[in-house]
């Protein structure tokens, strides 16, 4: 296995690019393609400040560190979920990485400052644990970029994510989502801009990239979020890539190139009727956001006892 | 295991829609779904001259049944693609269905009457053999029903056929076809009205009917459809559909609620584009129609020999 560029010993194969790549230049086809996503989709200016969602796992500490050495001006933000030792562990990547690399980072614990942890927030407003800490994690992403007076907002969403994404909200036909499934959404009405630079990268490379790193990252997915339908899209799209290696990128920038215009309309028309959280001032289709909603529910009620979650970090 | 609608002893259980039912009320529920789609789609007039594409499979000789029960006027259309002993063994199963059921069967055979078959088409033409059979099937249903004055022409497609032409469609974003992809198409520019019945129903379900009633079908699929994309693609929604089941009607009849007009564009552009095949007459958007180019490339070209193949009816 050679690599397509130097011809010396290859580290790792990418089907999709059928291609292998040494060290030096997989890292370097790392970093070109993150280069490329952002100015195909005006994602960063130069002197932007960037805030990144870091969760402690490999896509979040791997786009931290690919803007920090493209020399952005980068900080990292970790939300403390409270969800028993995971979030506990998690925390610590995300802190070592930061104290390694000299970077800032900033924490914001659910529990000690809002009242509530995911598992008993999701109790107590009934919703799926991954639907009560997506709306928890965007309300408070959003927040610490308008307060800090940050420019923009990346998310370590790769490309593996992406196309579930997207399968989920076709099966469903979930024609808001699918106008919004953009890899940047511009700020607009009290939101900041947000942008997912590797998008053109997959799950596996960027696994590889953080151990040809060295950098060690949470490695068990969120106990919370076993048997959840996201899941059970990856897999099926796992499948067919397998046969078809390329498939998640052609439909995920088949979508963007000739399909997300048409369901446009449908965002728009939920955009113009936002108004001001009454609680909080965040935007919000409602009188309170659910942020606030979730909150004022979830204060004060039990946290929930999980069991122990073990972590490794990657040889 | 009870009947839903008589308590009865079950002998099908369909996990969408979360019901079983004993022979007579399957039976029923089968006619019923084939009855509110002909009218929830305006399919077929009762006064209609129907002609059913009949393969000798489980869908076309069901849908014919159905059609024959519900008193529609409905003749029987058996193409004799050459492909080997899967051909005469499907062929059989057409014939002995209209025998036994004292209908009339109309039989087109493809290397007697135009020289060549499928696998030798295919090769000519440098084509997957699906693709070359697909263009075959549609242009001699096509004549067939225009030649002899058929109002509509009924094809078997079901809810798990349809599920996953969708998907494949979907994961390259195939919009000319998306926008056509409807369980009706209008008669127009020289093509007739074609209607698939079936797309309430899946696949189990219409060889539990063929069982129920005793229609033997060839079992086996084509031999040379082994390892094609559809295939994979069907994989992928059944393993969907097992933990989540309902998700096939789902992303389907969404589909058609919420997308499929976004897409109508696409299809009247390429439609106000035919012409008419200066060798045959059929709509084309060339000078010469793919069957017609297929046809000429193959036509004098050698048979393939293929292996033979098993079939078995059901018990």
């Amino acid at each position: 296995m050679k690599c397509r560029v130097c011809r010396g010993p290859a580290v790792i194969d990418i089907r999709r690019h059928n291609a292998n790549f040494c060290k030096e230049h997989f890292l370097r086809l790392c970093r070109d393609q993150v280069t490329k996503t952002i100015a195909e989709f005006d994602m960063i200016a130069p002197t932007d400040r960037v805030l990144v969602a870091v969760s402690g796992g490999k896509d979040s500490l791997a786009v931290w560190d690919l803007l920090l050495d493209l020399g952005y001006d980068a900080d990292g933000l970790y939300l403390g979920l409270g969800i028993s030792d995971y979030s506990d562990t998690s925390g610590q990547f995300a802190k070592d990485y930061a104290a390694g690399r000299g970077a800032k980072l900033i924490e914001i614990d659910l529990p000690s400052e809002y009242g509530f942890d995911i598992p008993a927030g999701a109790k107590a407003v009934k919703r799926a644990p991954c639907s009560a800490c997506g709306l928890s994690k965007r309300h408070l992403f959003d927040k610490a970029a308008m307060d800090g007076g940050y420019d923009v907002v990346v998310t370590g969403h790769n490309l593996d994510d992406e196309a579930a994404v997207l399968f989920g909200n076709t099966l469903h036909w979930q024609t808001d989502y699918l106008g919004r499934q953009m890899p940047v959404l511009p700020a607009r009405n009290g939101f900041p801009k947000k942008v997912k630079p590797l998008v053109r990268l997959g799950e596996r490379e960027m696994a590889a990239y953080c151990v040809l790193q060295g950098i060690d990252y949470i490695v068990e997915e969120c106990p919370m979020a076993s048997g959840n339908k996201h899941i059970g899209y990856k897999e099926a799209l796992n499948a067919i890539e397998a046969t078809s290696p390329g498939t998640k990128h052609t439909f995920y920038f088949g979508f963007l190139a000739r399909a997300a215009e048409r369901f446009r309309d449908d965002v728009e028309a939920e955009r113009d009727a936002l108004l001001s959280c009454a609680r909080c001032g965040a935007p919000t289709s409602n009188e309170v956001c659910q942020f606030c909603r979730l909150s004022e529910r979830a204060a004060g009620a039990q946290p929930v006892k999980m069991s122990a979650t073990r972590t490794k970090s990657p040889a």
